[in-house]
């Protein structure tokens, strides 16, 4: 599949009848609701339980295989047929097995993974959960364990999933894919296929299935700050699990900025201690390993962003020397975007030498296949008012208006680029940068779209866009007025709201598409390739671990479809299935945030405009 | 001080000096961060650690003493006096003397609350925690045993906190009151003069204190909707204790709605079997006990709210017999302001007999000494819609006009409000219902400003304000446009934001003022009489317990302290100490969302437009 045409979808079973292993199940259960559920023209319909009834469906149930995608999110890009039989699952009985014959490091991740599964399936239901149930048999595919486990660019993601019964009563699940990601993002879609049913209190699957599917686009991301304020690693992790459930790639960790560094560099240790907000909240070396080992196994790439030159301020103070100009200068509204202010002094030789330091002890601590540099919003006048830099820049024979700043720019990241390959054993890594004065029509030739992606944060009508699209720039979506998903709530300096309100809806950030986008900007669909994907983005001027899941979750679910399917069809068509992730990421201890009245879930289609 | 003028405050003490009873603090303590704070010109400033400073301040210890009203949320009404000097505390030695022989309801429950407080204390810190300090005597005035404990409006919830030195080294916090409400809000107060200190990891209190304070209004309330969504019982439990630390005094539990019925009544338990959206999300009567009893602790009522002849639906089916009208009838707009429509019918007798059980049940599980009758949003196209109805009005000899459904109305709410009173053994309470068409210039008259009280939920420009108070009504406040706190999310039906964005930042919620709308609709100050006070206002439709805390707090803090305090001054005052509020709700396991950047209040004064 990889970033291929979306295939059709096709669910063979409309009509739903499902086949219980225990005969007597009418007898043995306790029906304490008189309502249950039947799929009518795409819509689970809520409908009072009558003698007639003989096996009442609840919504879950009836989800599975109800409307065009059943329950499944994101919805599969290739062919996708459900049979109409549920069959009762005994969770304690899954179990893994690799058609290769030597045990990889693929195989130890999914069967970790199957773990994870295992112990999800064994708190559903609470103290109710009746026992017993078929066993499950996971077969993966002879590929897999040939793929090594360092996610890229050029990953292939997409796998086929097969769930059939077995002649001695158990079920199989075959999942083949060419990668271990492809393989636990098949994991994840047969994990959706597995629902509690609350009427009998039992885990019931899919019996029959097959699921071919792959992502349209290779970078789907969520943008987290942990420098406006600090976020614990309990959070970090549920992010990364969320995600994984959502099937994105990439976690983007904005972790420093002016406000704070709660960065553990090896190199320079005064950064954190200077600059975290306290001792406690500090990102060691240790914690970023664990991070790493659990984006791993939710198929996450952990990338950091190292932003510079503008954005830095709380840590450097240690330095001195003239390496920072404007921190926390005022009227900050003259310097910067927020307080506090801080730009680095691109004429400082100290400058380099420790963002090299910084850069190594990234690329030890992230291996980053990627790395992002920032590049957002350097402020001209806060340069202006270093005379050492302006010194410099006559030094050069430079003058100090806007365009020599640019120029200071330009030498600031390609000395940052030199260092940062430098640090990298001489290897060249995608780079990646936001949009900024760099890619203005007068500026956009100092970048080498061969070097650098960029990340467009924009409106989605903006011309950059199309400028950076016939410069043959690689993008990243994540358009503010979108995909920003910070906004909408109080000014916090000031009154009134926000910069970017209002909210963004689900319905608004599901219909935000990167191939619309480029199409209504006269583009021909066949520019895709150069759409890496896109980012759920959360600055964190307003959040921290207590609200991050309600802002990120469900929401960033939107984007995870938009990016691995690129539906053609809108958020009308994903409200039943959007409503029922949001239960599923509840369910595993993620706190999204509450969409509709229940009522709505149990009443599909009365809910409308 | 009940609802008497607002004292003056007075910090006595503004420069800080702080006495440490370990003399050799600096040699033991590990100083890890190199910044600490001082107080200069009512800001608490970050600064160097340098050798000089002897004993350097964190910043919890700094905002203790620093601005108008220290680090106390709400702010006291009367007399604030503070030394300059903290001890470390033991919190394990907390004691409580009652001055009285006996042990009554008031002192046992306050013993209660000090336990909370103990745990709470001990918990602080985490494994850093180092042992030792003063112990501390919490000693209460005579007068608030012989308090009864159940609150009223009438309630003197009044205090007078003092904190001095022991001869033998130990501590006295002396609370004198009038009731126990008075007396568990001096506990919270003192609570509040509790800092964990992280710089040496120890628990720190004010060692001298003298506090006069008391509410400028008697209803504080937070109206919480558990039909939309459900909410689950350790979430309810979190909601009241955060009142109970913003000395907010009323739960408003808007119970059942059209979309859903989760009260088990005794009487018919039909309702929750065929209403709950589960048979899980059913608050028992052992729940409701539950929720009472620790409501109690808190200082707050919890207040039923059975909103009809509107806003009803789910739950009836098992009625039939035209108990119901335009249950779910589409298309809904027509009948009502969101699906699912569905109001009672007042001509059907087996109504006022079924809503004599529900009044009959609720007063049992409530004991409410305030009603919540509702009221709000009648459909007269709903009503139109019922053959039965319009039959009945014609056998009464009326048309079949708006003014005839207003008949209708009056006929409806007398005849519930009969049953309510035979239900409470002829005894009247005061019943509260929401601005509506009742409320309107040509309908006035049918209500009794004896009999209600009037929750406003028009604009805080609404003439409608004016009419009421004109009209003698005691009025609480929750107007949606700066109280309703569901507002600014995405729309539920249809695309776009809901319908009363924008959100409201806690600076809009802080500032709004009913004393102020009063004024400002010509009224003299003396009307202040007729505002029992105002709620903070959170329909479900689009929260649930996963985010409930963070829609309420802390913005309901700033409700909070706008109806203990009333203050003068505009929300720009309050912020370091909202910021700080906001921070020991979160230790207190609130998820509490996020204002501003942590730098903010780190760099206090440096955030501002």
């Amino acid at each position: 599949m990889g970033t291929g045409s979306v295939g059709m979808i096709t669910v063979l079973a409309i009509s739903i009848f499902l086949l219980y292993n225990c005969a007597n199940a009418a007898v043995e259960d306790d029906l304490s609701s008189p309502w249950s559920y039947e799929c009518k023209a795409g819509n689970c319909q809520k409908i009072k339980t009558t003698p007639k009834i003989t096996t009442p469906l609840s919504l879950g149930v009836c989800q599975l295989f109800c409307g065009e995608a059943g329950a499944l999110w994101p919805r599969p890009t290739g062919h996708l047929s459900l049979g109409n039989f549920v069959l009762q699952l005994n969770p304690n009985e899954i179990h893994l097995h690799d058609s290769s014959s030597a045990r990889t490091e693929s195989s130890s991740l999914i069967a970790k993974n199957i773990e994870i599964l295992k112990n999800d399936l064994r708190t559903m239901g609470g103290d109710r959960l009746k026992s017993g149930g078929r066993g499950l048999i996971v077969h993966l595919g002879p590929r897999i364990s040939s793929g090594n486990v360092k996610l890229t660019l050029e990953t292939d993601e997409s796998y086929i999933l097969q769930i059939s019964e077995l002649g001695d009563g158990r079920l199989n699940a075959s999942i083949d894919a060419k990668s271990y990601f492809g393989a636990r993002h098949g994991l994840e879609t047969l994990s959706q296929l597995i629902v509690y049913n609350g009427l009998y209190n039992k885990i019931q699957i899919v019996r029959d299935a097959y699921i071919v599917d792959g992502p349209v686009y290779p970078y789907r991301g969520v943008l987290l700050d942990t420098s406006r304020n600090f976020v614990d690693k309990p959070t970090i992790l549920r992010t990364i699990r969320a995600m994984g459930m959502n099937k994105m790639n990439t976690f983007h960790w904005h972790i420093t900025d002016s406000h704070s560094f709660p960065y553990e560099s090896s190199t320079y240790p005064e950064f954190s201690n200077y600059g975290a907000y306290t001792p406690q909240n500090v990102y060691s070396n240790d914690d970023i390993k664990e991070i790493l080992e659990y984006a791993l196994l939710q198929g996450v790439r952990v990338m950091p962003e190292f932003d510079a030159p503008a954005h830095v301020g709380e840590g450097w103070q240690w330095v001195g020397d003239n390496t920072t100009v404007c921190f926390k200068k005022e009227p900050w509204l003259k310097y910067c975007v927020e307080p506090p202010c801080g730009q680095l002094n691109p004429a400082s030789d100290r400058v380099y030498e420790i963002l090299g330091g910084i850069y190594k002890d990234m690329i030890t601590d992230f291996q980053p296949d990627i790395f992002h540099m920032g590049g957002d919003e350097v402020n001209i006048n806060c340069w202006n008012t270093s005379d050492n830099l302006k010194e410099w820049m006559t030094s050069k024979g430079w003058g100090h208006k806007e365009n020599d700043f640019y120029k200071v720019w330009d030498h600031f990241q390609s000395r940052a680029l030199e260092k940062y390959v430098e640090a990298n054993a001489g290897k060249q890594v995608p780079i990646i940068m936001w949009t900024s004065g760099l890619t203005n029509e007068e500026n956009i030739k100092i970048l080498n779209p061969s070097k650098y992606i960029i990340q467009i944060w924009t409106t989605g009508e903006d011309e950059t866009i199309a400028r950076l699209i016939r410069n043959n720039f690689k993008v990243i979506f994540s358009n503010y007025d979108a995909w920003y998903l910070d906004c909408g709530f109080g000014a916090w300096v000031g009154e009134g709201n926000n910069w970017c309100s209002p909210y963004k809806g689900w319905q608004k950030v599901y219909d935000n598409s990167p191939l619309a986008i480029l199409t209504s900007q006269g583009f021909s669909p066949d520019k895709k390739n150069q759409i890496l994907g896109g980012e759920a983005t959360l600055w964190s001027e307003q959040t921290d671990s207590t609200t991050i899941d309600s802002r990120l979750w469900p929401r960033t679910a939107a984007v995870a479809e938009r990016l691995w399917s690129e539906p053609k069809s809108s958020w009308i068509h994903a409200e039943h299935r959007m409503l029922m992730q949001r239960e599923r990421m509840v369910a595993k201890g993620i706190n999204a945030d509450s969409l509709q009245p229940q009522w709505c879930a149990q009443n599909q289609g009365h809910c409308y405009l």
